[in-house]
C-alpha cells in the first residue's frame, strides 16, 4: 500500500505485531457504512464520476455480503480492516477500486468507524441500562411493604423498606445513563474529511457525509479529529462507574445470599456449585461480575496512560485504543441482561428478614430523637440511649424486655410507654419527608422513578 | 460524641488515624453555609423554636469570623470539621447548640459539604479553562498565517497553519468543559435530610434547604444521599481527560524549545535553570503539568479502587473519597492561568518555522492528489511519489532541486510545471473544505470557536 | 543559582507551582548526611582543601541542629530542600559553602538522598511487618483448637482452626518481606557522582562515598543512576500487594464483627460509634485500611503513569516520584502497628464459632471422600451427597438428623453409623497432610513459621 | 459436575459468561503434566490402585495427544479446561477417569496449573531479555567511540558516548530480570493439595508431586495456596516496570528518527509508511510498544482492584486473573524479540550527530568546572559561564568563536586557550570515575556488563 519509498518489505513479525485485523475486524460493517457515505459524497460532488461511484457501492455490497456470511477473506498481511476491505474490493472491481481512497486517510477512516461504532454500542448499552432500571422498579413494587436492616459500616443502623434499597440503585443507574448519553454526544461528532491530519485539498463535502451518517455535528478541526481519542475516554469513566454500582450491588447480593445472612436465595439456574463440595451453592455470577469492575478500570486506566504525552496528530500508540473498549462494550451487553435475570429470579426469605428486624438496637436513633422531642439536645439524648444499649447488651436482653422502671432508671420519659418506638414498621413510617424510607415516601418516590423512566425512554 | 455504649475510650492512634479533620477542614465555611439553612430550616419547620434559631445562627456567625481569620481552635481529638465546628458551637452558646445536629446525621451533612464545595471548585475551574480557551483564540489571531510541519508519528507529514494546531486545542477543551458541566449537574443534588441513610423522623424540609443553598435537585433517595460519590468519580475523569489533553500539549512545548526543533522559545519568566550547567533553560513548568497527569490519572483510581464492592450505604472507606480530589483541584486552579501565561509569553521563530516547512516532502501527498486529478488511481499516484521520493532521498536533493526530466521519468504528469504543488502556502490554501487547514477554512473555525465560547460564558 | 543566562526572574506563580520544598523538606537529614559523606571525600582525593572541608562540615552540623530542633528557616524562593540548605549553609559560612556542590549537581544529589530515605524507612516498615507477623503467632497459639467455617464464594465450605485461618496472612506477609527486601536491594545502589548525567570531571572517588553512606552498590552508569525510578515503582508494587493483603483481612473483620456473623468483637478502644446512632459500634479502622489498599494503588499507578515514555536523563516530571512514596510510607508505618493493635485485643465468640461450625453441611465433602474410600469414584460420590442435601434443605433438618433408613436410600455405605463423619473436629483433623487444617498439622506449619520469623530478623 | 442438589440447569447464558474455557483452554498441557503427577502419587500413597492409575495416565497420554494435534473437542458447556479434559478422560476410559479428582479440588488445580504457567513463560520472557541485553552490549561496542548530546528537560546537557547511553538500558534490564526472578520465586511454590481450602482426608504426599514437577517450595498453609494471586500481581508490577523502560527507550527512538534529530534510521523492514503520504516513514513499531506500556499497566491495575477486599479463601472474582496476565506474555514473548531486532538493524547517522556534538554550549559545565579548580566557587563560576552563554546567544555565535579578549571580559581565565575545555571527546575523556562517560570508564562499565551477563545466564 505505501512501499514506493521502501526498499525492502516489512519484517512478517512486525507486520504481524503491529497489525490490527484481529481485533478491528469487528468494525467491517461500520467501515462499509462510511465509505460509501464517503464515495456517494464523492460522486455527488464531482471528485469522482457516477459510473466509478456505482461501481464502488456494488463492489462494496458483495463485500458486506462476504462479511455478513462470514465469507471474508480476511489476510493478516494487510494490517487492518480497511486495508482489508480496499484490497477485496480492487480483486472485485479492479483498480477503480483505489479511487474509494480519494480524498480520505485511514486516520480519519479509522476515525469515523470508531465514531459509528461507538453509537451503535452505546443505544445497545443504553437498553440493557433501560431494562435493568424497569427490573428494578418491578422488584420495588413486588416487594412493597418488606422491611431490611440498612447498614453502616457493615453494621446493622435503621430498618429500611427492600423497595427503598433496591430504588437506591435505580438513580445510580439514572445517572450512569446521563453520563453515557454525554458519551454519546461526543461519540455524535464526524471526523471523515480531516485526512491524515490536515484537511484535503480535493471540494469535498463534509456535511453531505455527516447527514448520511446521522451524525449531529462535524469536528470543526481536522488534527483535532483524528486525535481525539477523549470520547473513548468518557465512555471508559461511565463503564467504570457502572461497574463499580454493580460491584456494590452485587457485594450485597453475596453477602445476602450467604448462610449468615439469609434474606435472599439466588435461583439454582443463575447459581453454580463446587467441583469438591455437595452441599455448595454459590453466587458466581454476583462475584465475577463484581470480579470485572478490576477489568473495566484496568482498561480505562491503559487509555490514559497509552493517551499521555503524546504529541499530535496521530501516533501508533492510538491504535492501542480498541481492545479495551471492545472487551468493555462485550461484558457490558453480556452481563447486564444476565443481572437483571438474576435479580428477577431470586427469591426473599421474609422469615429471615422478619427476624432481622425484630432487633430492635435498630430503632436506637427513634429512642434518641424521642428524647429530643420531649425537650433534650441530640447529644444528651444519644449518650442517654447508648447507655441503655452497653447495660442490655451486657444483660444480653434487648430493649423491649427492659422494664418500665429499668428504662426510667436512664431518663424519666423512657418510662413511658415505647413499644412503638421499638417497632421497625414505626420507624420506618416515620420517616416520612421526601426521599425517606417511610412506605409513602417510597410510593412517590417509585412514581418519580416510573416518570422518569418512562422520559427517558424516547 | 457517642460514648454512651462503649466502656473505653478509643486508642489515641487510632483516633488520629481515622481522623479527617487534618483535610477536611477546607470544608469548613460550607459547613457553616449547610448549617445555617439547615437551623433556619428547623426554625421554619417548627422542629425547633426560633430562638433557639437565633441562638445557634448567631454563635455560626462567631464561628465563620474565626474560620475567615484563621483563628479557630481545630483539635484533632474530635475527629473531623463537623465535630470541631459543633463542639466550638456548644462552647460559644451552650447546650442549645447540641440542636443544630437535629433531624442529620454526619453522614448526609458530610455528603452536603462536598456537594457544596464541589459546585464552588468546579465553577472556578471552569473560568479557568475559559481564560486558556481565550488565551488560544488570541493565539490563533496573533499568529494568522504562520505555518508549521504538521506530524503524525512525530515524522513531519503536511503542513499546517499553527492557529489551526492551537485550535485543535480549543476544542478538546470545549469537550473538557460539557464533561466538566455534567460533574456539575450532578454535584447540583442535594443529600440533607437523608439521615444515616433513611431519612429522619423529624419533619424537615428538604425543598427548603436546597432552595437556600441554590441546588437544582434533590437527591430522591435517602440511601442513595449518603452512598453517592460518583459525582467525585465523573469529576476526577474529567480532570483526568483534561490532564491528558495538557500532557499532550506540554509534550509539544518540549518539543518545540528543544534545541532540534526550536520552533518556540518559552520567556524566561516561565523557564528554569540548571545547577550545574550553565547554559541550560528548562521547560520545567511544561515537563511539571505533563508530570501532573500522572497524579491526577492515580487519584482517579484510588477513588474507584476504594469504592469497588462496598455495600450500601456509608462505609468509612468513604473518607478516603476526598484527598485526592482536593489536590486536583489545587492543582488545577494553579496549573491552568500558569499554562497560559506560559502561551501567552512564549515567542516563535518565524526562521526556524520557514525552514521547516520549505522541506518539501511535506507536499508529497499533494503531488500523489493531483497525478488522481489528472486520472490516476490514489494507489497508484502514491506508489509513483514514493519512488521520486526514495530517489530524492538516496541522491540528497528536494523534490524541487529535480528537473523537469527526472521528474517525468517517474510520471509524465511530473514533467510539468509542479512548483505550486510543492509551496506549502499554496497546500495549506487548498485545505479548504471544513475543518481544513485553510487560512478561509481557519477563519471560519476561529469565528464558530468564538461564537462557541461567548455561547459557553453566559 | 541559575540565573547567569537569564534576562528575567522566574515568575513567582511558576516558581512555587514548581516547587518541591513543601514535600521535599523530610529529606532534610539524607541530604545533609549525603553531603558530609560528599565533602569528606572531596578532602580526601584532594578535590577541596581540609580546611575547606572542615569549614564546611561544621556548617553542615549547625544546620543539622536548626532542623533537628526545627529552627532551620525553610524559604519557598529556594525551590528546594537542596538549595535551601547550600543557602543557609553559604549564609553562616561564607561564599566557601559554594564548594560543597563541586562535582555534584542536583540530579545525583536528590536521586541520593531519596535512595537514603527509602533505605531508612523501607528498614522501619520492615519491623513494623515483622511484630504483625509475631502477633498472628501469638494469636495462633492463643487460639489453639477453635474451629471456624472455612468459606468459599463466601458460602460455608469446609471447617478449617482459627489458627489455620490466621497462619495464611503469615505467609502473605512473608512475601511481602520478600519483596520489600527486593525493593531495599534495588535501593542499596549509590547515584552519587553521576553529575548532572555524564559524570564528572572532578576526580572524584565514588567507594569511598557508598562505603561511609552504607551502600551496598554503586550505579555503574551515571546516566540511569539519574534517571532511575524504578525501585520506587517496586516499594510501591509491594505497598500495594501488602494492601491487598489486609484488605482482605479488613474485609474478614469487618465481616467477623457484623451482627450476622458475630464471630469477633472488636475492642471499644479500636471502634468507634456514630453521631446519629446510639447503638452503633463501628469496625472504622478495619474500613479505613481497607480503603486505604484504594489509595496506594494510585500511587503505584500515577508513577508509572509518570515514568511513561519520558526521555532519558532527567526530565521535570520525575519530581512528582515523591509524593505517592511519602503518604505510602506514612500510611504504611501508621497502620500497621495500629492492625496488630486491633487484632490483639479483638475478642472472639466462641459460643457463635461453636453454632456456626455445628452446621454439618459443612462436611459434606468429607461424606463424598468417606464414599470414595468405599469403591466409588469421587464424581458419584459427590453427587449422591449433594441429592442428600438437596432433600435435607427441603425437609429443613441437619445431615445428623437424617436416619440410617433415610440415609441409606441415597446409598447402603451411608446406612452405617456417620456422626464421625459429621464432626467438624474429625474433619479437622482428618486433613493432616502438610499444610492442611488438622491440628497436627498447624501445629507443624506454626513451627516452620516461627523458625522463619527468628531466620529472618538477623 | 455437581448438580446433587440443584433443580435446575444453570442458565445458558450464566453457563457462558462464567466459563473460563475460552482462555484457559491454554493451560490445556500444564493441566495434563499436573494431572499425571497427582495420579501417579495417588498410586504411590496407595489412595488408587496402580493400575487404577496406569489406566489414567494412558488416557491423559491420548487427551494429550489431542491437544498437540488441536484435535481436542473443547466443549463450552463444560466451563473451563480442567472439566472439558476429566469428561473427555472419561469418555476415553470410562468412570475410572472420576478417580483423577481424588484427594484434590478445582481450586488447588487451577492454581496449580497457574504456577506450572507462569514458571514456564517467566523463563521464556526471561531468555528474551537476556538476548535484548547481549544486543544492547553488542551495540555498545560497535558504536564505541560515537559522542551524542545526552539530554535533560530533552535539552542539550552534556555531550555523552552512545554506548553510554545504550549501556544505561542494560541496567534498567538487569534489574527487571531481578525483580522478575523474584516473581519466579512466588511462583515456584506448590499448591496442589490445599484441595478446596483445607487439605484433605486423603494421605496424599505433596512432597511427591512437588518433586516430579521440579517444585522449590511447597505452600505451607492449604488456605492461602488457593487464595494467593500475589505472584501475578507481582509479575505484573514487574512487566509494567519493563514496559516503562521501553516506552522511554521507544519516546527516545522516535525523537532521534525524527527528522529534527535524524540521529538514526530505523531500517525499512522495522517500519512502515502511510497510506495517504508517500514520503513517509514511521517508526509503528517502537510507538506500539510505547502504547503498549498503557495496556500492560492496565492489567496490573485490574488485578489489584479485582483482588482488593475479596474474603478468604477462593472468590469467583478471582477467575479474572488470567486474561491480563495471559495478555502481557504474549505481548512480551513477541515485542521483545522485534525491539532487539529494530535496534540491531537501525542505522546511525554520523553526520548529524558530529554536528549535534559539535554545539559547545554543551561543555558549559566543563568551562565552569575549569573556573573551580582555578579557585572559585562552583556558585561563582557558574554565573559568569551563564553570562557568556547569554552574551552568545544574543550575537548568535557560539562559545569558540569568542575572542580570548571577549573571553576575559567574563572572566581573566577564560581569556586564555580554552579550545580543549571547549571539545566534546574531551569533555567527555574527563568523565572518567567509575560509572561516568569517559570512553575509558565505558571500557569498564562494558566489562562489568559483560561478566554480569555471563554470570546471569547459568
Amino acid at each position: 500500500m505505501w512501499q514506493g519509498r521502501f526498499d525492502k518489505d516489512t519484517e512478517k513479525g512486525v507486520l504481524h505485531f503491529t497489525a490490527s485485523l484481529p481485533f478491528d475486524l469487528r468494525l467491517a460493517l461500520c467501515d462499509l457504512k462510511g465509505s460509501e457515505a464517503h464515495v456517494e459524497m464523492l460522486a455527488e460532488t464531482g471528485v469522482i464520476t457516477s459510473s466509478d461511484a456505482d461501481l464502488i457501492i456494488k463492489g462494496l455490497s458483495r463485500v458486506r455480503r462476504e462479511v455478513e456470511n462470514e465469507e471474508f477473506p480476511y489476510d493478516l498481511d494487510f494490517e487492518d480492516i480497511h486495508m482489508n476491505i480496499e484490497k477485496r474490493l480492487t480483486e472485485i472491481i479492479g483498480t477503480v477500486g483505489g479511487k474509494l481512497h480519494t480524498g480520505r486517510s485511514r486516520n480519519d477512516q479509522v476515525a469515523l468507524d470508531m465514531h459509528l461504532y461507538m453509537k451503535e454500542e452505546i443505544d445497545a448499552i443504553d437498553r440493557c441500562l433501560k431494562k435493568l432500571q424497569e427490573t428494578l422498579l418491578n422488584l420495588a413494587e413486588k416487594y412493597e411493604g418488606v422491611i431490611i436492616p440498612g447498614y453502616t459500616h457493615l453494621q446493622r443502623a435503621q430498618p429500611v423498606l427492600l423497595s427503598h434499597h433496591l430504588l437506591a440503585y435505580f438513580w445510580m443507574l439514572k445517572r450512569d445513563r446521563e453520563r453515557l448519553a454525554g458519551a454519546y454526544r461526543r461519540a455524535d461528532i464526524m471526523p471523515l474529511g480531516a485526512g491524515a491530519l490536515a484537511g484535503t485539498g480535493f471540494p469535498i463535502d463534509r456535511e453531505k457525509v455527516a447527514g448520511k451518517l446521522g451524525f449531529k455535528e462535524i469536528y470543526e478541526n481536522s488534527i483535532d479529529a483524528v486525535s481525539d481519542r477523549d470520547y473513548l475516554v468518557e465512555f471508559m469513566a461511565f463503564a467504570s462507574t457502572l461497574m463499580m454500582h454493580l460491584s456494590r450491588f452485587c457485594e450485597e447480593l453475596v453477602l445476602w445470599s450467604s448462610f449468615e445472612y439469609g434474606f435472599i436465595e439466588l435461583d439454582d439456574a443463575y447459581t453454580t456449585g463446587s467441583s469438591m463440595m455437595p452441599q455448595k451453592k454459590n453466587p458466581d455470577l454476583a462475584e465475577l461480575i463484581r470480579g470485572k469492575s478490576g477489568r473495566v478500570y484496568g482498561s480505562l486506566v491503559s487509555l490514559l496512560a497509552m493517551m499521555k504525552g503524546l504529541p499530535l496528530a496521530y501516533n501508533k500508540d492510538m491504535q492501542e485504543d480498541k481492545e479495551g473498549v471492545f472487551d468493555t462494550v462485550d461484558n457490558l451487553k453480556a452481563l447486564l441482561p444476565l443481572f437483571a435475570g438474576m435479580l428477577e429470579t431470586m427469591e426473599i426469605n421474609r422469615g429471615r428478614l422478619q427476624e432481622a428486624v425484630d432487633d430492635d438496637y435498630l430503632c436506637a436513633t427513634d429512642l434518641a430523637d424521642h428524647l429530643v422531642k420531649e425537650g433534650g439536645t441530640f447529644r444528651e439524648a444519644h449518650h442517654v440511649v447508648g447507655e441503655m444499649i452497653a447495660y442490655c447488651k451486657k444483660e444480653g436482653v434487648r430493649l423491649k424486655q427492659l422494664s418500665a422502671e429499668a428504662r426510667s432508671s436512664f431518663h424519666p420519659v423512657l418510662g413511658e410507654e415505647i413499644s412503638l418506638l421499638l417497632d421497625p414498621q414505626e420507624v420506618c413510617r416515620a420517616r416520612k419527608s421526601r426521599g425517606g424510607t417511610a412506605p409513602s415516601a417510597v410510593r412517590n418516590q417509585l412514581k418519580k422513578a416510573q416518570a422518569q423512566l418512562g422520559d427517558s425512554s424516547g
